[in-house]
């Protein structure tokens, strides 16, 4: 492993990270809040320290695969890290693991609380806290990859390892391209949102964190009871669709752009996410009508909402869907592990990976009839190789098991069933509440520091898809197997 | 497809089931009770249109994959549905969906009742009951190939739909001598444990019963209270130790039996199997002791019973293990997932299935390292080919979807969703009791005709590992796909 050249990018990345602190600190000085100080502190602190480790020496500037995961994994620790001291520094999350567990919800766009009272924590801090998620949202080191000139020759090794979904394509050749377009395509969604939200009588202030946090697909409000403060039905339809739009493969709006219409119509994830949107708006609303709800069209708004705002694994909420009846929370619950399209800026197993699985059981269903028949799998008219397959199965089972093994350690805890599953998988994939004790009208401050360290792991360990940590941390007798 | 030769089978698999009730009736006599007159009024209609159906026309005897798979899943519907009249005859169970229920249940060795008080069933029905998942438990058609003169010709077939676990190997190269094999160890174990069982004070009756239901991995009681009926370690031991002596592959017993016992002490499956059964009992006997339990002898004792119990989806119980904490539910409930070996009695996913996605995973992490290099997936020193991961993949996703599905259609009930889930995997699972509504102390009366009809079908598809069913009422069209 090139540690001279992992070292440098890792302190560019603290150094670009400082940058990004500057905008919450003219919140803060803006509003003249207490928070200005600690704001000042870090960026000094952090950028001193960026600069002391980019100044390394490394050999030469090769990125290979193992650097490659080396700087995504250590790149999203360390700025998770170091993005936490504001909270602490600023006495608005005083300990460090609740602090650590915010940020990497914020950076993994999980959105993921352990503040009890948001709407008395300083608006610089609040800011930095979106921003988070806004920054993360696209990927911290797609950002760098954008934007540093130096990172351009590893450039596909990061991107690889930190873009979300089984098939890693550029939009266009050059990588540093395809990091502009995808940054260009996402700040334009996010600043029409804002628009709309402030022509919806939301103050500047609260769009823009909006905003930012449902084109992030955070879920992290400056309001305590989450967007459900709103009583417009305006605010709550576009924050839905919105919601919706930042599931999709964001190069699919490249291609819209470019005129590619009939590649977006025709895309088998695209068709499928929509398809189990509008299934599941239709189940629980009928669930909704069939036990609390007397109206059809708010039954339809809250269904519609929830059901963007867990499949995006955005997590914002109107209403405590915890209170919801069984069926409709199980199908929520569902919603969780799917997730988004692959390359946006969702999480959870992605739309793409459940298409491929499904084609995989139809096969072998057809095959009882053919025992010798050697059928591909196609997506989109292209065969998928036994290579991706071999790696969409592999990822499936990981998850599930991760799921499974997080499960029961943080049962441990002794909450119900539900609460602790739940935990597991909103962390997983990158959700924000779940149900019981975390639920919507809940946050995360019941946990110990054990459990709020590993829920902030299963985080990043959602938001890089697996492998790339685990791989990094695998024995070393693996990695010479071959 | 070969009508002729299908309806012939399920005649004379009715044959059997008839011959099958005669000692359920001889008991009856016995005690004289009110069940005498319901089992000859069942064995003589069962008989009548068994026979009738054996004498159907059918151009020729040959049994292909499809009849094969026609046979297996309509015998053991009909077999079911035939096999639940003694309950509804007698009274017992005056509904025939509940009936149906509870003969499934027994065939597909879930062991599952919706019956609330067993101790007034006559002695007659409940042994019925018992022996239902005697033979299902090896398979209602390996017996019939192992006793019928005439299916010799298309055995295979049936045997490879009928028998557990993704790799169909016979013991010995005729079928029909494997189908012996197996019931004659079968048959010598359930003595054994007979055995045992009187000499541990358990009258003849329950010793007979409890041995089927033990071997069988049922777990039919005919007590109330289950095994915790018995203030007696010695009892709990035995039939601890002979759920997870079940819970084996049985074609292990015949390599010990004939010297290979090497062949048997590296078995991964077995490994695996023993390892997580150790695990287990680790982790709920410590959790028990910082909980409720104050004795270490009295945590290991029910942590062990408990462990073989789920893992071997026998689903007995000692102790009201929906009482246990959180932890040690958790670890349950994946259990019921596990399952036992291939080729044992008992359900769930199967040892050897894990194993396999284990390996598959760690190539995957290798990979992460040498995305080009060709690793094959060993198990037990012989490589798996590609045809084999595709189906334990394939699988595990259609195992893990139709748990999700089923646990969605379930929550309608409105019960708690661990209720609702739990009924699902330990249907679809072959357990027998789950968690909440449905825990040891309960039955499943609780639910609508629809559930209970839902759930019985969760067994089959368990019993028969999902393909089997599935490809049968796959749409045509997927079939001439080739």
């Amino acid at each position: 492993m090139n540690y001279g050249i992992v070292f440098k990018i890792l302190g560019k990345i603290l150094n670009l990270e400082a940058l990004l602190m500057i905008p919450s600190l003219l919140v803060a000085v803006y509003y003249g809040e207490s928070d200005v100080i600690a704001f000042i502190k870090c960026i000094i602190f952090i950028g001193i320290i960026g600069y002391a480790m980019s100044k390394v020496k490394s050999k030469n500037k090769k990125i290979n695969g193992k650097e490659g995961l080396a700087i995504v994994t250590f790149g999203w620790i360390l700025a998770s890290f170091f993005g936490s001291l504001p909270y602490v520094v600023s006495g608005v999350i005083p300990s460090l693991v609740d602090a650590f567990f915010e940020t990497v919800s914020g950076f993994t766009t999980t959105g993921s609380t352990i503040l009890s009272d948001i709407e008395i924590v300083p608006k610089g801090i609040l800011f930095w806290r979106s921003f988070t998620i806004w920054i993360g949202g696209m990927g911290i080191l797609v950002f760098g990859v954008a934007v540093l000139p130096s990172i351009g020759v590893g450039g596909f090794q990061i991107f690889k390892a930190e873009s979300p979904g089984p098939i890693k394509d550029r939009i266009v050749p050059k990588i540093k391209e395809t990091a502009k377009i995808l940054y260009t395509t996402y700040s334009i969604i996010t600043v029409i949102l804002m628009i709309l939200l402030i022509l919806g009588g939301m103050s500047f202030y609260d769009a823009v964190n909006h905003a930012f946090s449902t084109i992030g697909t955070g879920g992290f409000s400056t309001k305590n009871l989450s967007i459900g403060t709103y009583n417009s039905s305006y605010i709550h339809m576009i924050i839905a669709i919105f919601m919706l739009l930042s599931g999709v493969n964001f190069s699919l709006y490249y291609a819209l752009y470019k005129g590619k219409w009939r590649e977006v119509i025709k895309n088998s994830e695209l068709k499928f996410y929509l398809g189990l949107i509008f299934i599941s708006v239709v189940l629980i609303s009928i669930n909704l009508l069939f036990t609390s709800y007397d109206k059809i069209s708010i039954a339809l708004r809250d269904a519609f909402f929830q059901t963007n705002a867990i499949i995006t694994t955005t997590g914002f909420s109107t209403v405590d869907f915890d209170k919801w009846p069984t069926f409709s929370k199980s199908i929520l619950f569902l919603l969780m592990f799917v997730g988004g399209c692959a390359g946006s800026t969702a999480g959870g197993i992605k739309n793409i990976r459940i298409v491929a699985l499904l084609k995989l059981v139809k096969r072998q269903i057809v095959k009882t009839f053919h025992p010798r028949a050697m059928i591909p799998v196609k997506i989109d008219g292209r065969s998928i190789s036994s290579d991706t397959t071999a790696a969409i199965t592999s990822f499936f089972v990981l998850y599930i098991g991760i799921f499974v093994v997080g499960t029961i350690i943080i049962s441990f805890e002794g909450f119900d069933f539900l609460s602790s599953a739940s935990a597991v998988a909103t962390a997983l994939g990158n959700v924000g509440p779940g149900f019981g004790v975390i639920g919507p009208m809940f946050n995360f401050s019941v946990f110990s520091d054990f459990s709020t360290l590993l829920l902030a792991i299963l985080m990043l360990l959602g938001r890089l898809e697996l492998f790339t940590i685990i791989a990094l941390f695998a024995p070393t007798k693996w990695k010479n197997e071959v």
